[in-house]
């Protein structure tokens, strides 16, 4: 039984839930815990059983590692993307990312992460080894390094840059520069020493 | 099956479900459904089993409408609590609020809300019946009422008030004021004037 000043147990349970979740502090896993207190029945049942089943039903493509609910997913499975353009990303989320852009046909490759020492992450953590298989089956012409333009992320993209160095297809790597609509005044010096180097001719 | 661009049906769904709750936009529910994809398996199961249990296992307590697991509340059954002391809330939550300030150790009684005509909530609606008959059969000696000061809560306190007129118990008020640690340049007007309204005298 729940002492006085404190929650019974079911809903402790439920903040100590919503506490994990990213930017949720404890004010706000209570304040969330005790909003759904008065969702109906039903709406509750509904996000406890998605929940529950997401694992099951949403997985890694077989290809690319995106997100899918079939072996493969929407974009390896549709045909009239550049099937020459490979983008390589970190997390299926920055797929989503990207395609909202719609600036972009081909197709992607989830890496699963970026190389990093400090936390352990090597290169055999990464989807590299499925990387180089998609691009001896695949008729790839140019491969996208869209990793973060941090240190972690630069140094990925460097190691596959090395790695397919052999390859006979175009690598580069999207363009780290001062963010459209935002003020120079607002860009640190790193940023903007990457738009100076990457500056491009006006024509 | 999902088209390009778009999340999985399953993802979908849970981003649907995050949307529901208090103070979660579109793009904080997309963030945290994709924050909870790479949650190992055993927390997922946790939550979605806690979120489909909350209704059964966590109900109003029998005698105030607290949350309890038990058919009545850890504080009603509390022997040590003053039994003649009686806080008059609107919602659950707002007695942890109290208890939390450890400066009552009374009972306390949930009205479910608070009149609002405009929203439809009347007399009805609230556990009146429930305090009228706790008040019969519970020597209690003073009610206060602590629903929040605002119109709709002011206005529910005088229809307490009146509507326990003629019992032989005292009916007090929260104090509504400048709260503790602000500054007056931070109050608004009508706070301002509760707050000169109901000036005590320094002794």
């Amino acid at each position: 039984m729940s002492k006085p000043g404190q929650y019974p147990e079911a809903l402790h349970h439920i903040i100590a839930c919503f506490s994990r979740l990213p930017g949720i502090g404890r004010r706000t896993a209570e304040r969330l815990a005790i909003a759904i207190m008065s969702w109906p029945e039903e709406h509750l049942a509904d996000f406890g059983t998605a929940l529950c089943e997401l694992r099951q039903r949403v997985h890694p493509c077989a290809i690319c590692g995106n997100f899918t609910e079939t072996p493969t997913c929407a974009i390896c499975q549709d045909e009239t993307r550049q099937r020459g353009l490979l983008c390589v990303v970190e997390h299926a989320s920055q797929v989503m990312a990207l395609e909202n852009s719609a600036c972009f046909h081909g197709l992607y490759h989830v890496l699963g992460g970026k190389l990093s020492p400090l936390s352990g992450k090597g290169p055999d953590d990464l989807r590299l080894a499925e990387l180089q298989e998609r691009l001896r089956q695949q008729p790839i012409t140019e491969l996208i390094i869209a990793t973060s333009p941090d240190v972690e992320g630069e140094a990925t993209a460097h190691f596959i840059a090395n790695m397919l160095a052999d390859l006979p297809i175009t690598i580069s790597r999207i363009a780290a520069g001062v963010p459209v609509g935002s003020d120079l005044n607002f860009a640190d010096a790193a940023t903007l020493a990457m738009a100076l180097q990457g500056r491009r001719q006006i024509d």
